[in-house]
């Protein structure tokens, strides 16, 4: 396909959505199609299934429910919208994807991670990122950013720190596993210092 | 495990319901504890899911996004109702299961029955009914009774008649891979007669 998929993975609070916001600035000054998106969510569909899965008080969810939840929301999404997009040749760029699942349902809920990265790659029909950005942050630090920022903890973010130990674990498994793939950042460094590597990573794909 | 699991399947229009319930009612009457069960649904967060994955207007749901959606609806209700009732020894009677995905996801929406039926087994932790009762109806009788009923139809209900000849096919296909679990029953035949044939079923399986 002519587009390029980018992929921003990461425990709650390494600085995601800031990273995302970022390159995609850049990329759009220099004139490319950008499109932003995020999981889960990016569709009518996924938006609702995001609600259902992440708020507290809609009901007991299951870690096999949740799982399936993700993987619907993310069938949908590459469905509508991120194949249309790289069909077009434009740069998709997506907070959270398949590596989320695998670290969070996967790891996370003790689910294992090849059972949750087989269900993901048939709702996606095989798509993989061309260039994964991950953000490594320590339990504690991303627990640190949360509380500083104004939004309630969600259903993920409010689990004990030993839950967001396994997912950091998992995140760093999966890059070791595809190191050409990956792009793996210290969350902590400083901001703009993050956003110059990741625009460098970006632009040599795009080349 | 002490109880027994019963399943109804069988295309739209087929009477499941009807059987379902005489089934309850009979088995009750026996002293027989019973829960009366339904998929997509049987627990708040399928419920949701029932109301996302059926009625029109929903917004774009692809084929891969039902298959999963339905497989979360029913991982929440084996996990929530279906298991717990089986422990306490308790009969579930539960109108539609896995084969439901099979036929209507698998070869309905052209998925693959192989494909849906291991992602329904991961999601239900390998769990199969005791008994299957098929009834099986012609797309064109099945149609018929829907619209002489008064409730209109749903996404699935909606689909033509060619799309309900393959669900046919494939339950036919599923029962008979496994005769021993499965009562086919032609679903034209008269109500008391084919309860009649379910209860007998249902008491041999019992004792």
């Amino acid at each position: 396909m002519p587009g390029l998929f980018i992929a921003f993975e990461g425990g709650d609070g390494a600085g995601k959505s800031t990273q995302v916001g970022a390159l995609c600035r850049a990329l759009e000054a220099e004139g490319v199609p950008v499109v932003r998106t995020r999981e889960p969510g990016g569709t009518p569909v996924g938006e609702r299934l995001r609600d259902l899965v992440l708020e507290h008080g809609q009901g007991e969810i299951d870690a096999r429910t949740e799982a399936l939840l993700f993987a619907a929301s993310r069938a949908a999404h590459v469905q509508q919208v991120i194949l249309p997009a790289l069909r077009r040749g434009d740069v998709v760029v997506c907070d959270r994807y398949i590596d989320s699942s695998v670290a969070y349902q996967g790891a996370g809920r003790g689910l294992g991670a090849r059972d949750v990265e087989d269900l993901n790659l048939w709702a996606v029909q095989g798509l993989r990122p061309d260039l994964t950005v991950l953000l490594d942050v320590e339990p504690q630090e991303g627990r640190n950013r949360r509380v500083a920022g104004d939004a309630p903890e969600d259903r993920m973010e409010s689990e004990p720190d030993d839950f967001h130990a396994r997912i950091r674990g998992a995140f760093l498994e999966a890059a070791d596993r595809d190191p050409a793939r990956y792009l793996v950042l210290p969350a902590a460094s400083p901001v703009g210092d993050l956003a110059q590597r990741v625009l460098a990573a970006a632009r040599e794909r795009l080349a």
